[in-house]
C-alpha cells in the first residue's frame, strides 16, 4: 500500500528573475515533491516572461507572455496546470485570481489579497461559486510553533485571552530605496492604498487572530510615511479591540533600521501567556501562573499534534521560512488529494476568507488613520 | 589630596519592614558610602515605625512615629538629616515632599510624583523657591547603557529620531492579589488615579523622553482593568506623537503572566537605531545603516563618557538594578558636594521637573482614555 | 539565454520509511529542483524497500530489493541514475560506496565515511581512479554563516588562529533508548567502533578544521559510555593540538539531557574571534580587538561572497537545516554541471578526502582513549 | 524586638586607588550595612597607602603604611578592626593572612589562596588553631541561581551527575597589556606559578565542585601562553575525572578576544541538567527528561530556600556581580553574629578549606601540564 500522491501541476504568474517571493514559492512547492512546475507567465513583459521561463526549464510553449495566455493555454491542455500561484505585485492579484478561479483553477495567491473590500467580496463569491481551493500565503501561520500556539490557546492553556501584542519590524525601507522590491511596494498604483500596512501589517493581523482565535472588532490607527516623498505609509501603529473585551497593540514598520524581518507575537490570557519571534521560529515561550517559563521547541517534548503535523525534522535541527511556506503548499496539496479521494474539503491553510479579513482590516485602518485615529469597526465583521 | 566626601545624613519616610522599595533605597544609598541613614519614620503607624527603625539600627529618638515628627525633630538638630527619602505609597508623596522642601531639606522622592497637575505645580514652585535639591527616582535612567543611549542620540549617531517604542511588561497583578505591594497599588486612595499607568507607565514615558530627547506632545490611549473588581487600570496602551513628527507606541501592563520587570526601549532614527531591555541591562544594541548590528556592553569598547561615569565594574561583571538606583543617589550626593564647594547646581538625575512631566503625562493619558482614545495634548507642555 | 540545468537523476540506498536522514536527503535534493529521484533500494529487506519506494512514487521496476540490484539495474539503463545517495547505517557505507564508485556513479555519502583507515584509503583510491564526484554530507559546512566564518578566517580578519572550541551537545541517548535511530547507532556491528564520536564527533572535527583552516595534529581523548550496558561511547571529550601551535577543545555528547542538536563553534585568533551555534544558524558573532561585538546575519550587511553564494533568502527570513543540507546537494550538481560543460572539477562541498580525514580523526581518538588519554598523532596526517 | 546587628569593623589590605577588586570588596561590604571600613593598608608603598586611605575617608592614624603596621595598630585598639579583607596581588595573601589569623582577626581573602600546597596547609592549620572565620572570595558561588543549582543537585533533581562542563572565557589579555591589573597577573613573582589557571581557573574549579557536589579526583591538562613573551599561562584546558565516574571539561582563557567575563557552567545528570552563565546571572536553565526546558529566574517561581536567602530583589529586577559578592560578605557577618550570640559556627561561604582545594587543583594541573597532559591525581584529596 502506498501513501504516495502524484505531484500537482503548478503554473506561476509573476515571480520571474530577481523576484524574491517567486523563488520562495518555487522552493516551497518543490520541498515535499508535491508539485511540479509546468507553466509560467513570470514577468510583466512577454519577453522577460519567456526568458525567466527558460531559466527555470519550462518548455517554451508553456512559458507564456501574459497571464491571460497562460490561463487559456493551460485550460486547453489535458496535462494543463491544476494550481495557479499568483506572486505578482498586489495590483494584479485581483484580475488574475478572479479569472483563474472562474476558469476552474485552484489558486495560491500572495497577500494582501486585493486593494478594496468590493473586490475582496467579489473574489470570495467567485471562489464560493467555483468550489475551487483558494489559499492566501499568510506563510507565517505555517510555522509549527505558531500551530502549537494556536492549539494551546484552543485547549484553554492560556485561559481567556486578554491582550495580544503583535509587532512586525523591518528596516529595509528606511531610506529612499531603488530596486524592484522597494519600487513597486512604495507605488500606490501597484501596491494599493497601503504600504507597510498592506505588506506586513496584514501578516501581523492574520497571525494575531489566527493564534488568539479572537475576532478583531475595532482599530484606532496612526499611519506615517517617514521617508520624504514616500506616497504610502512605511510605519503603522494601532490599538486593537477584540471581541469579548480583549485588547491589543499592533505596530509594524519598514523604517526601523537594523530590523530585518522581526515579526513577534505575544498572547496573554488569564492563565498563561505565549511569546514567539519569527527570527527564532523553532521556539515558543510559555508562561503559566506561578510557574517557571518553559521554552517549547519544535519537535521537542510538550508539542502537540498541530505542530507536529507541520514538522519535518527532530528538535534542534532548525526549520525555517521555506519550510513554513512549504507547509502552506503541502496543506493545499493535502486538501486537493482529500477532495480527489472523496474525503471532503478541509483546508488547513489560510483561505480566501482570511484574505478578505485582511482587506477588511486594511480598509478599517486606513479609515481610522484618515480620521485622526478614531476607533473604526472592521467592515463586514458585524 | 583627597577626593573623599563625607557621607550625607539621610532620613527615610516610609520603607519599613516588608516594603520592597525602602530596602532598595537603603541599598542604593549604602553602596557607595555617600549616605548614612540617621533617622526614619518608616511606617504608617508610630509603633511599626519604631519597630522598623530598631530593626535598622536607628537610635530610638530618631526613629519617629510620624513623618511630621521626623521633619520637626531633624530640623532641630545640628546633626540633623540633610536629605529626606520619600518611599511611601503615592498619596503621601505630596504632603511629605512639600513639607520637607519648605523645611529646607533636600528630597529624593519616588514616582509618580503626585496625583494631579495642581499639586505637581505647587511642589515644583516650592522647590524653586527653596533652592533645594529634589530628585525623583526614575531609577531606570540611572542605568549606564541608558546613559550611553542618550549620549548616542545627542551626538547624532541615530540621525533624527523617527519612532520610539517603549514597553513595560509585568505580570504580578494578573490575578487578584493580596499582600502589601499589591494592595496599595490597586487602591485609588493610596495609589492615585492611575494604576499600572502611574506605577510603571510613568517610568516608560520618562525613559522614552530621557533617551530620545524628544518632547511628548500628544497621546491617544486605552486603559483597561482586566482583573474583575479592580478599580484602577492594570494595562495601558497608547500611541504617541512627539515634537517634530516622531511617533511612538507605549504599552505597559501588570497582567501579562510570566513577565517580570520587562521594560524595553527602542529608538529608531534616520541613521541608526538602539534597543535596550532592563532585564539585560548591560547590553545595548546599535544598528547603523547597512552595518552589522553591534552589541555595546557596559564598560566595553565603544561606550562613552556618559555611560562610563555611571559604571563601577569592568565589562562582563554585570551591574544591575541596585547599581542603577545607586547612580541616582550618588548623583544627588555629587550635586550637593558641588554646591557645598561652590561649584554650582548640576543635577545629573531626574528632578522635580521630570516628576511634573510624569504627572502631565499621566493626566493626559487619563483624559484621552476617558474620551475613548481621542488624541490629547500634554498639559502644560505648550 | 538560460541558466537552466536539467535535474540530475538520483538513486537512494537506505532512507526508507521512518529513516530521518533519508527524508532530509530527499528534501535537500528537491529544494532547488536540481535532482529527480528515479530509483531506490531504501531498506535492508527487499519487501520494505519496495514498500518505501512505492510510498515515494518510484516506479516498481526501479524500486530495488537490494543495493546490488540497484547498481546493476541503473547501470544498464540509458536513463539510469547518475548520482547515488548512500544514507544507510554506517556499516554499509563502504561496500555500497566502493561498488557505486567502481561502477562509475557519482556518490553522496553520509558520515562517518567508513569504520577504518584501511577502508577509507581504499575508497579514496577508488574515487581517484574513477574520477567521479564523491561528496560526504558534512552538512553543517553547508550553512552560509559557516562559509562566512571560513572566509573571514581566510581573509585574515581573525589574525592567526590560536584556539578552537567545538562542542556538539545532544541528549537523546541519555537513557536506554529503543527506536530505529537509537538502535543501530549504539550497535557496534552497524555503527562501527565509535558511538557519539563517530555520529557527531566527526561533524565537530570537520567543522572545526573547515572553518579554522588548520590541520589537526594530535588528540588526547576521554571516551565514556554513561548509559549502563551501552557498548559504544555516548560522550567524548578531548584536547586538540593543531599545526602551528593552535590549541583546541572538543566535547560531544548524546547524554546531555535537554540538549537537542546543539553544535557550537568558537574560533579565537590574534586579531578577532568568531562564534556560531547551529540552533541559531543565521547569526555569526564577530569580536574584533577593542571593538563592540558584531552580529553578522545571513543575507545582511557585512557578509561576503562565500556566504551569499549559499543564501536563498533575504536577511531575517531564516534558513536552516534543510537549506544547509541542500547547499551540499546543489554544490554537487554545480560541480557536475561544470564538468559537463568542460569547466573542470571544482568541488565546493566536502569530498572523500574530508571523509578520510574524519576516519583518521576517529581512529586517533579511539587510540588515545584506549591509552588513557595519551596524546596521539592523527594517522596519515604526516 | 530587633533583628539589627551592629556593623563589623573592617580593615582592608590592598585595594588602593585603581585597584578594581578593592572597590568591589568595599561595595560588597557596604551594600547591606553590615560592615564599616575603619582602617586600611591599601597600597604597596606607605605613601600611596595613606593617599588611598584619605581618599576613602579613613582617619589618618588608621591609614597605615604597611600591613604589618595595620595588624599591630588595630590589634592594640579597643575599637580595632575585627575583620581583615586581603585584596592584594596573590603573593601577599599568605604572609598577610597567616599573620592576621595568628593575631586573631577574622579574614576575608581573595583567591587563589596561596601559591603552594605547603603554604595552603600551613594556613589551614593556623585557621583551625585560631578558630577564627576565614572566607575566600569565590564570589561566583554567592550568586543566588548558583545556590539554586546546588540545591537542585542536592535534592536529586538531576539524578546522579554524569558530566560537568565549566568554562571561563576572557579576552582582556589577548595582547601584551600594560596597566596595573595586567601587569601583576602576568608576573610570576606576584601572581604565583599559574596565570589564567590561578586567576580564573580556580573560580571555575570551585564553581564546578560547589554546584555538582562532586570531588574532583584527576586532571589531564594543557596550559598555553599564547602571547609572545608571556611567562605564565593565558589559556588552560583540561579533562576532569570526578569521584564515582563523572567526567568533565574545564577550559579557561584570557586571550579569547571579545569575551568579557564569560563564566559558564553546565551540569548533566541522569534525570536532568542545568546551565548557567555569569553574564546572565539571574537565570538558570533546567532540563528534565522529556520535558520542555524551564528558565528559572532569581526571585521567581520554582526557586527554593537556598537561592531566596541570597536574594534581595523581586524577579525581573536584576541583581548582579556586586550583590553576589556582597552575599559572601553578608554570610561572614551572619556567621560572626551567630557566633556572638552563641549559635555556633555555620559558614555559608567558601572557607579556607575551599581555598586549599583550589591550591590542590592548581598544583595538580601544573603537574599534569608539565607531564604532557598525563592524568594527575589531586594532591591531598585522598
Amino acid at each position: 500500500m502506498s501513501n504516495y500522491q502524484r505531484p500537482l501541476r503548478l503554473a506561476m504568474v509573476g515571480g520571474g528573475q530577481d523576484a524574491f517571493i517567486g523563488a520562495v514559492h518555487r522552493h516551497a512547492a518543490a520541498l515535499d515533491g508535491r508539485y511540479v512546475l509546468v507553466a509560467g507567465a513570470l514577468s510583466s513583459t512577454p519577453e522577460r516572461s519567456r526568458e525567466s521561463g527558460a531559466a527555470l526549464g519550462l518548455s517554451p510553449e508553456r512559458s507564456y507572455g501574459t497571464w491571460q495566455e497562460l490561463l487559456d493555454g493551460e485550460k486547453g491542455r489535458v496535462d494543463g496546470a491544476e494550481v495557479i500561484s499568483i506572486v505578482t505585485p498586489n495590483h494584479l492579484h485581483f484580475p488574475v485570481a478572479l479569472a483563474a478561479v472562474q476558469a476552474g483553477f485552484h489558486v495560491i495567491c500572495d497577500k494582501p489579497l486585493v486593494p478594496t473590500l468590493k473586490e475582496a467580496q467579489e473574489l470570495e463569491a467567485a471562489v464560493k461559486q467555483a468550489g475551487t481551493a483558494f489559499a492566501v500565503t499568510y506563510n507565517y501561520s505555517g510555522y509549527p510553533m505558531i500551530r502549537q500556539a494556536r492549539e494551546m490557546v484552543r485547549k484553554g492553556e492560556l485561559g481567556s485571552v486578554r491582550k495580544v501584542i503583535v509587532e512586525y519590524h523591518q528596516g529595509w525601507l528606511a531610506t529612499e530605496q531603488t530596486g524592484k522590491q522597494a519600487e513597486w511596494r512604495t507605488d500606490p498604483a501597484r501596491s494599493g492604498p497601503a504600504g507597510a500596512l498592506g505588506d506586513i501589517g496584514t501578516h501581523a493581523e492574520q497571525l494575531a487572530t489566527f493564534v488568539s482565535g479572537l475576532t478583531l472588532e475595532e482599530v484606532a490607527a496612526e499611519l506615517t510615511a517617514f521617508v520624504p516623498g514616500r506616497r504610502l505609509d512605511d510605519d503603522a501603529s494601532m490599538l486593537l479591540r477584540f471581541e469579548g473585551g480583549a485588547r491589543g497593540v499592533l505596530t509594524v514598520s519598514q523604517i526601523e533600521i537594523g530590523r530585518e524581518n522581526d515579526l513577534r507575537l505575544s498572547v496573554f490570557g488569564t492563565k498563561g501567556s505565549l511569546s514567539w519571534r519569527q527570527e527564532d521560529p523553532n521556539h515558543l515561550l510559555f508562561d503559566g501562573l506561578d510557574r517557571p517559563r518553559q521554552i517549547l521547541t519544535r519537535g521537542g517534548p510538550g508539542t502537540g499534534g498541530a505542530a507536529n503535523a507541520m514538522t519535518r525534522l527532530p528538535a534542534g535541527h532548525p526549520e525555517a521560512f521555506i519550510e513554513a511556506f512549504a507547509n502552506i503548499y503541502r496543506a493545499v496539496a493535502d486538501d486537493l488529494a482529500a477532495r480527489e479521494r472523496g474525503a471532503g474539503v478541509n483546508p488547513d491553510y489560510p483561505t480566501v476568507k482570511d484574505g478578505v479579513q485582511g482587506v477588511e482590516f486594511m480598509t478599517s485602518v486606513l479609515e481610522s488613520a484618515a480620521a485622526n485615529g478614531n476607533w473604526v469597526s472592521l467592515k463586514g465583521s458585524g
